[in-house]
């Protein structure tokens, strides 16, 4: 006999997940195409070589691969995320109207540990937003916009959207003294310092050859808790952070006129992002007061990426929203309601003499709408009642052969054991 | 530079297909939601002896390996179907409510030959409904109406759904002189009937050592064409067929009562299914016009399965809907409208001047509802109406300065190129 269980990292779904994260995902369509995107999927297997080289070697470790022409050109993997296979796409597909505003929401996998608390695990679904060919902040505030509209629809309280640009970043590894080959170690460090200490990070970064004098500038800057006017003096001789920084404006100045209320969004010059591919303004979606749990959501800009599969070279901005961590939050802030059906009425099951009428009775109510089960013994009434209970649907509807020779049914409500004799119209009525 | 490119036998979806695939999933879930049965998920990957030794050898062979922990009892694999995860969930959870009402929809892979014309792809979407925990023939003739509701509301025409069950069939192998072990053959042999000649059939039995009077007794039962009447008398004297004929009389009985048209379903006995799991009526819907095309849904009872993973030994039947095949069927017979974006307004950029009002309009837009976008550039009229054309977004809104001195808006309507001056309110009402 097979020891049955699920692969590690990967979870099951039952009714009371499935219903909430079905809406969550509908919430999320909904707010989607109200800016104006449009769904898209790509296949969860890409070849191995479409996939690796974009997203820096510690995420390319982490990629799972299929036993499917191991060594050769057509090696073939599961998607890391959805921004690299789009962006493959977009290449391939050289009359899209632009901008190209799609929405893609779809399992990834990553064989990274497991860390179910966190809402981090191996196999779980983006929902991206992106939009190609522009190079517009509009584009930037649109999906920050977005992003707020989602978790507040959600209701999820006290997020906070924070905020940097790969500019800045650019702008500083300049300003500590560094050439610009350094800037990804200096984005995977700052990365990092949300979950390990200084130490850890300035002793990797002295690992990569990089001088303590650099370590310290960068120290002193990080601790200094800058705002955007300060940072713009502090970095006032650097180009491409001056660049950056007015970007940022752009985009609060965009967000104001959205109506996003203030305290949803913040400049956060220690955010960084791990992915290689990104090349201007960056996001990401936290729970400050509840820190242990991963980003909502991460986003940003990188103008290379569809260039990179030998397509135009066009601008790029991107946003996604992680169902499993939004899921995972809404768990544990208790805004979960207990769910386990989308049924509102089971009729009873009296056996042959009233057999064809409730099934006909179950055929007009679904006919008009009305989420009906027939349950398909005919058990104890005792039975089926705890069925009801039990699934927690609201109403039972009995058809006896008393009530077949009035031509009614009794309703019973579940929630308080009251029943009332009526006749199919106003059961309908009662139902709606 | 990489070559870039899709997976054979995978596909990328633009919106003008997603938004159909979109909108026959949610003609699914509304259906299988108005027959009580509620969401389940199960992950992509699994262990692999979670999967084999359920399907047969034939389908055994077509499941990807991952490239993780080859030949340990840890290796892992893409799911082939939703069936058998379906059923190891099931045997992981013991408190469900009996009946457990199910539906699942996720992509499955399988490492076929594609045969894109055909429908048939190596990964593509099973929309699955199960009920777990009644023998009742309500179950069945319940997936059978569901099957009916989701393609009649499709405006799918003249589709068949061909019913059997393993227990005839098992007569049948009785009836020709074999005992129970060739059943299995027996089945698969009868199921490629109708994409190969008998000639190629009976060898393949023949190479099984069958003896040739049991091929010949067999090809006069299928070549008769027998109604289940004239089956009955002719396997009078066969218990088990006579179980299963009455088995498919009661399910015809409900089919009735549920008002589901006569011409929509019928008796074939020479329906198989290939998997081994099978063991009461089995289901399968074609289009017999384009015999080309795949079933679009397929299904049965299975008892055995969930028990095989030391869970109860719990009824169990299901079937499933193939969202490929479907939309295959749809493109070919011409019942995709040519629809691009789910947009109803296009917000015209003119700039600097009107830009705050523009995004203005935009906003209360989106809060009215109104999927709304917004051009990024202020570049020229003339490409902005030319997005707004080949996006097949129906309305453009127009926020120019002499708009915005006048507080009033121009529409036009893209179809008619006619334009109107209006203000806000008027604008909503156009729009809703």
């Amino acid at each position: 006999m097979i020891q049955p269980r699920t692969f590690k990292g990967a979870r099951d779904f039952l009714p009371e997940q499935m219903l909430h994260r079905e809406r969550i995902l509908d919430t999320m369509r909904t707010v989607f195409k109200k800016y104006g995107y449009a769904p898209v999927e790509t296949p969860a297997i890409e070849y191995l070589d479409v996939l690796t080289g974009k997203y820096g070697e510690e995420a390319d470790r982490l990629i799972y691969k299929l036993n499917y022409k191991t060594g050769t050109k057509d090696e073939a993997a599961l998607h890391y995320d959805l921004t690299v296979p789009f962006s493959r796409m977009v290449a391939m597909n050289n009359d899209l109207a632009m901008p190209f505003k799609r929405y893609q929401m779809q399992p990834v996998w990553r064989a990274d540990r497991p860390q179910p608390h966190q809402g981090r695990f191996r196999e779980f679904y983006q929902c991206d937003v992106d939009c190609v060919g522009s190079s517009s902040m509009l584009i930037e505030a649109e999906l920050i916009a977005i992003t707020y509209e989602v978790l507040n629809g959600l209701d999820i309280p006290d997020f906070l959207i924070k905020i940097n640009n790969r500019k800045i970043l650019n702008g500083i590894t300049q300003y500590i003294g560094l050439d610009n080959n350094f800037v990804g170690d200096v984005c995977v460090s700052i990365d990092k310092l949300d979950k390990v200490e200084w130490n850890e990070v300035a002793k990797e970064l002295k690992d990569k050859n990089i001088h303590t004098t650099s370590i310290d500038k960068l120290h002193d800057l990080l601790t200094q808790k800058l705002n955007l006017t300060q940072l713009k003096s502090a970095l006032a001789e650097i180009e491409i952070a001056q660049e950056g920084i007015a970007e940022i404006e752009e985009i609060f100045y965009y967000l104001q006129i959205l109506g996003i209320p203030e305290q949803y969004f913040t400049f956060d010059i220690a955010l960084a992002r791990g992915l290689d591919y990104y090349t201007g303004p960056i996001f990401e979606t936290k729970l400050p007061k509840h820190p242990h749990i991963g980003s909502l959501n991460g986003g940003g800009r990188y103008n290379g990426l569809i260039a990179s599969f030998g397509g135009k070279d066009l601008p790029s901005v991107g946003t996604s929203l992680g169902l499993d961590r939004i899921f995972t939050a809404m768990q544990q802030l208790n805004l979960l309601s207990e769910v386990k059906t989308s049924t509102q009425v089971l009729v009873g099951n009296f056996g042959a003499d009233t057999l064809d009428a409730s099934l006909k009775l179950v055929k007009e109510l679904r006919a008009n709408g009305i989420n009906t089960e027939f349950y398909p013994e005919a058990t104890k009434m005792k039975k089926q009642f705890s069925y009801c209970d039990k699934k927690q649907i609201p109403f039972m509807a009995i058809l006896g052969s008393e009530e077949l020779a009035q031509n009614k049914i009794t309703l019973k409500v579940m929630k308080t054991g009251l029943q009332n004799l009526i006749d199919f119209n106003e059961l309908l009525e009662k139902l709606a």
